[in-house]
């Protein structure tokens, strides 16, 4: 079939699929500073995101302060630790895993929902975590323009909200949903890092696709 | 600055920056159908999503039966008037505005949250929430990959999520979070459509950022 109308071109298409395919979940980073023009582009990458009835919820923090950076890496320690004893038997195994590289990445930003999203109905009636939809989407966008930049990123959600929330001065309705650790890296995982460590196996798409309901098998 | 060792060549950086930046939330389609092969891919570039502890909790079902389809645009068109009343002065105005494609488009897509979430507490002991922006990064992928592909998608958050697992027969825990139209278009809007249609203005990423604290001035 040939290509539609509205199609990039072929070279075009493939550096897309690229983007999406090598993006991979970064926990280790060198300690190189990011240029910060290349900074400006992702940050504007992520902007470009979509989101419901276009009331751009995210909001981003970047974290220069190193006294600030200690304090939200402990703040991921503690809840790592927590989440190992949450997982009972494989607690031990969990601990041995790197999760995160707070400490290391070149630039620390943490991703929050924004205050006052009550007033925003479209699209959010019965659905108001839209919201995090659309900041999701924003950093998608950034992880892939980082993955094209040949920079890493990873995205940390081992946090208390409440306590990441004070330490930046959110005020009240605003809510921290990402500690994002970007920055140069050695080399990017050839797999994701979970499955590299054998902490769990992805199954594949056609595990995931349905026909009209629940549990009838897809087109073949 | 030089590029970075893993960054992709720079036609190929300007291709990923293209497809975020060209993606639209598309209302308006063509009847024509859609390639199998090309809705392969742009669901396998779904599937390259990153996942919070790699659970992997999007569900798609593709929706090929003209009754359920039928079914699912009067959902969709029940809570557009709900949310109609809900936006109280603004009401009229928003019923003017074109807010789905369901009848038209030449796919018809409904993601969702699996089941069996619960067991899932990696990444989520305290923000349970991190599977929904798992399946929205998927939702984005499928965006861009479909944008350089040159086919249009929306996304509907319009509907009672409980009536449409009903539809689709979906099993308890089990959460629709979007229809997603798929298909040919006539043009992609060169701008939000909401902006288009003077609903509301876009505001630039600077009024977004912050440094350290909320609140407090970004770098220049």
């Amino acid at each position: 079939m040939s290509a539609l109308p509205h199609a990039f071109d072929p070279a075009e298409q493939q550096a897309v699929y690229r983007a999406i395919r090598e993006r991979r979940d970064m926990r280790h980073f060198l300690p190189d500073p990011v240029d910060p023009d290349l900074l400006a582009r992702v940050l504007e990458a992520a902007h470009c995101a979509p989101s419901v009835g276009l009331m751009q919820p995210w909001r981003l923090l970047r974290i220069t302060d190193p006294a600030l950076r200690q304090a939200l890496h402990q703040q991921a320690e503690a809840e790592r630790r927590r989440t190992a004893e949450a997982l009972g038997e494989r607690g031990a195994e969990f601990m041995r895993l790197k999760v995160e590289g707070i400490r290391e990445c070149g630039e620390l930003l943490v991703a929050a929902l924004m205050d006052g999203r009550e007033q925003h109905v479209f699209g959010r009636r019965t659905l108001p975590e839209m919201d995090l939809a659309s900041v999701s989407c924003a950093i998608q966008n950034l992880w892939l323009a980082a993955r094209a930049e040949g920079l890493g990123m990873g995205w940390v959600s081992l946090f208390e909200p409440t306590e990441v929330a004070r330490l930046l001065a959110m005020p009240a309705g605003a809510k921290p949903v990402a500690i994002l650790c970007l920055g140069h890296v050695e080399a990017f995982y050839a797999r994701p890092m979970l499955e590299q460590e054998n902490w769990t196996k992805a199954r594949p798409l056609s595990e995931f696709l349905y026909q009209n309901r629940w549990g009838e098998q897809a087109w073949p």
